[in-house]
């Protein structure tokens, strides 16, 4: 069986919505609290623990060269710790981005405010301003001293990561091993600031499995290059992402490569990490429809997601999708200035099952039938490049008036 | 000396406007007349002819894989020509492109509807439709046979191109040279088309002095490197995307390479590149200001402009400076993610004339010096990766919610 996140397609639920059916995986606490941050009076520093002291942990992070100071101290901090890790500690409202030599200082201070502090660091908001520590240390103190496992203070660190996003990102994903289950459950953030710099996309998933932190850190990896680094929502790449994972052990059911558990362990993540990158694209600043951009056909997997972000960026589609208008010619436009290899009479193109090229040539267009398909919430956009077996799908959303209002808005 | 266009920096005229104190460069006539290509009312179809038949000629083109039928003939054309060219024939309202056989077809037919035959054939508006073939061929014979050498023709021919755009562009310089004046005068369509399917970016340049054809190529490569292709509205690459130059000879004046007149030459060319450049991109879709970045101190040009284009092209950052908002960050995540190797903490980042942030470290904002430089209808963002010595500029505009508006609208 091939997991669903490695091959996209049609999907069953169509619209990505936080799943709120969702259960806690065991060995974990979260607490939060109202930092004062930025604004008072709203849920912003927040930290997720391993009940039992440092567990298999794995992080991506931003490939961005301005890296903030808390990517900075936690790649360092994973590498140091072999990725045992006892938690994460987050704040929002001040992304502690620029902020040279005392921002690094801040970040360290943060780490190690809680238990062994070998904890993951991550800040989003505005950049270029210093934490303030002050009222910082004393709420990560708060937000550790009160944390809990239970339905509501998940859902509250859920809350307190996100800034200008309209919605919680919740995944989750389970599966039972000889009388056994193990949980996967995720939550994740995305595009938006409460006064915008950059979007900051932070991704966090805990699951009871037992895992090797090797394996773990592969798995991770793998199934992140096809969902998060699979979203794009206007092509520009925060200073501070993070996605991280940890694994309690809890369950006690123990995952190893090709063995028992291994398959329905990978299909769980793979779920739950292509979820969350649904509902972070959904949920991108201004927008009212989820693309979806599959390519096939490419000489591989990179150039096919090379070829799938040229369309998936492109301004042009993306204000066509928004439009209701069945412009193909910006597909293949945006195909053709990827710089992936294809013959442009060999290319197919579809507007969800409406084929409007075929091999190089427009076919008649049927308005209504169109109009039917670009008036979903989701939108799925395909390419067949004819050129290789490789293919990729990424998520996007349009772009609308909305997205200029918020950014194009004072910070002041 | 070192050309302005070589430079660009802090330009005397800060505002790109068409400049209409030219005068007409001997050797060349234009025609224009109103083909109903698409609308009826407007003139559509035109011609630019060399008076004395084949002289050199140089051209660059899309580097859209899926090249429109007309740039697939005029490259070919070109090459089977040896670059001596009569002339070139254009028609706005249908962009022949992804119109396969047929296309090419028609395409040949439109290069040899004038003269000789050698013309380069450039065609823009609505891409997967045929060309009306049965009015565009009378409309071509109607423009040739009225061309004439006037202000007036020349006029028509730089309207005749138009699309969406709000106005002509047009560029002129000259040189004296022994007793003798060399002109250079230049037009081109930006980014915008009466429906829009795609921005396509057509230049034409002609002048009147002598240059050897494999010498004009050379100059006019290296130019279009450093103004036409340092323009960016959306970071979208049209299918049919044409600039070209014509060399009459008429004014008697030989350029050679390193002789008398070569660096007057060379400047003039340059000045009208830049000049269509800057013009092009104040007038891209929706656009209220024009934006100039530059980026120093990188590995060489090329990483430069690789640099200047990620800042140019991130819609947070042009959203920032349509806002008013002096979000420097933004500028510094865009470099960060263009993959082009410099270090965090030696770069320096200026708005206008303030540094904002200085070898890594953010310094104190002068909000209101700040809002002053972005009220202006030209804003510069200037960054120094001090990693090199190669240097570039690019030109853009802001993104603004008329783009939404002209580019999500249908195309009924």
């Amino acid at each position: 069986m091939v997991p669903g996140w490695r091959t996209a397609g049609r999907m069953a639920s169509k619209v990505a919505l936080p799943e709120m059916d969702f259960e806690i995986p065991s060995g974990f606490v979260w607490g939060a609290t109202e930092g004062g941050i930025k604004y008072s009076g709203r849920l912003d520093v927040t930290v997720l623990l391993a009940e039992k002291g440092p567990c298999p942990a794995a992080a991506v992070f931003t490939q961005n060269t301005f890296c903030a100071a808390p990517v900075a101290v936690s790649r360092e901090l994973l590498q140091q710790s072999n990725g045992m890790i006892s938690g994460c500690v987050v704040n929002s409202g001040c992304a502690n981005a620029a902020t040279g030599e005392e921002g690094l200082r801040n970040a360290r201070k943060m780490a190690a405010a809680v238990g062994d502090g070998s904890m993951i660091v991550c800040s989003t908001g505005t950049i270029g301003v210093q934490l303030p520590m002050e009222r910082l240390m004393p709420a990560i103190e708060r937000a550790a001293s009160s944390a809990g496992a239970s339905r509501e203070t998940f859902l509250s660190f859920a809350k307190a990561i996100l800034t200008t996003d309209t919605r919680e990102k919740i995944a989750f994903a389970k599966f039972d091993h000889e009388g056994k289950t193990v949980r996967v459950l995720g939550c994740a953030k995305g595009s938006g600031m409460m006064q915008p710099n950059m979007a900051t996309m932070l991704a966090y998933v805990m699951t009871d499995a037992e895992v090797d932190q090797t394996l773990l850190q592969k798995l991770f990896r793998e199934i992140n290059e096809r969902t998060l680094n699979c979203v794009t929502v206007d092509g520009d790449t925060s200073t501070n992402d993070t996605a991280c994972i940890l694994a309690s052990g809890a369950s006690t059911v123990a995952v190893t490569e090709g063995g028992p558990g291994y398959s329905a362990f990978e299909k769980a993540l793979g779920d739950v990490m292509q979820s969350l990158s649904r509902q972070l694209a959904r949920d991108g600043e201004g927008a009212t429809k989820l693309i979806e951009v599959e390519v096939q056909g490419a000489p591989d997997f990179l150039s096919a997601r090379t070829a799938a972000f040229a369309v998936a960026n492109s301004p042009l589609v993306k204000t066509a999708v928004y439009g209701r208008d069945a412009n193909w010619g910006r597909i293949a436009m945006a195909l053709g200035k990827s710089g992936v290899s294809f013959d442009p009479v060999k290319v197919d193109i579809r507007l969800g099952d409406l084929l409007l090229f075929e091999r190089g040539t427009p076919l008649p267009l049927d308005e209504d039938a169109a109009l039917k398909v670009l008036s979903d919430e989701f939108v799925r956009l395909e390419a067949n490049l004819h050129n290789g077996s490789g293919a990729a799908t990424v998520w996007t959303c349009d772009l609308t008036e909305k997205y200029i209002e918020i950014n194009g808005s004072y910070r002041t």
